[in-house]
């Protein structure tokens, strides 16, 4: 008797540690209040490498998010990256050690996906606590143009996604690079996205390694 | 005598009118003092397509051009935005009343490339004084890739650079619009494009019309 019960225990506290239910995240609302001008943001646009282990706080996580493609016009869902017709084609994944989540815009909030750290999926150049990824999803041009234009106009749409998080990143001190390269078969089994959802850029993110080394 | 004079005289006289040689338009150094912040320029983000007919004033064309993909980093050639392996593949072009130039980012001066107005390539819809051409050159990516991989880095890079545009404009109150569309065969043409260098995104910029009526 007492040893099904430490077995039933010992297999609940496993299934707590391993499995780690991930759980929704609900951001905050952006602060209009900080960071640098625009123009200091363009000053300081860069490419950074080597980052802090330590994760974005839920401040610069929630702002990051809304920065990159958040609804800045709630009357009409209008997001602060223009679309090819408005078709709103980009998704924002961000890739933590804890799992994978999804930018929800209109809830403002990051949807679980799948838990674990995979963030070996974007190679071992430059790790960052956070990696966000870009996925343009075609099929949100319907029948409009060639296959060939409705990629070309979602690789715009996540080109102006991806400066959007570049120019808040240079705003508020925060490291990060956008980089093509990644295990996109390895993504797509592991996001089950349709052959119109394409992984076609991802941004590693964080502190700078030497500031934070100081600062704790 | 008399009649050989006055017809070298008109002669002169047509050949100023009409040629209107382009000039090399020096660029004034970007001013940092200026505009809202990022934040705020994310959040008055937005398309437009009701402009003045007033050409943009030299500082504002000047900080615009800068911010699109200027040298923000002197030392290394490096620019406001990134681009696939640093190869720096996207050309800016002004099309205005008087003529086309293509923005020098080393010198920060507009280099004549053909008078006359030749904005109608873009459409009549939201016509505005300065309509901005994105090419991109997927030449300077060499043979890494295919030439799909090529197109794609070439439109991400694209939408890079838009992006700046689109956040300048929001820091200061200009009016401004992404675009597809456009007449690609025309303009090729017109600016004698290689097959490598492909026009995939144009920008309507202008001061809002209903500001400027109040203004003036």
């Amino acid at each position: 008797m007492k040893k099904s019960v430490l077995f039933v225990t010992g297999l609940l506290a496993f299934n707590v540690l391993s499995a780690q239910k991930l759980e929704i995240i609900k951001l905050k609302e952006p602060n209009m209040n900080r960071g640098s001008s625009a123009m200091n943001a363009l000053e300081n646009r860069r490419s950074t490498d080597e980052y802090s282990d330590r994760m974005l706080n839920i401040d610069d996580l929630s702002d990051l998010l809304w920065a990159a493609n958040g609804i800045n016009r709630p009357e009409s869902g209008k997001r602060t990256a223009a679309s090819a017709m408005n078709r709103q084609d980009v998704s924002v994944y961000t890739f933590t050690t804890e799992g994978v989540h999804l930018y929800d815009a209109a809830k403002h909030e990051l949807l679980p996906v799948i838990s674990g750290d995979h963030r070996k999926l974007f190679g071992e150049r430059g790790m960052s606590p956070l990696i966000i990824l870009l996925v343009t999803d075609i099929s949100k041009f319907g029948d409009v143009g060639t296959n060939e234009d409705r990629r070309e106009w979602g690789a715009i749409d996540l080109g102006l996604v991806s400066q959007n998080m570049a120019i808040f990143c240079a705003a508020n001190g925060i490291g990060t690079r956008p980089r093509a390269g990644m295990d996109r078969e390895g993504i797509a089994s592991l996001l089950k996205l349709s052959d119109t959802q394409l992984p076609m850029l991802n941004h590693s993110v964080g502190y700078p390694k030497l500031s934070i080394d100081v600062d704790e």
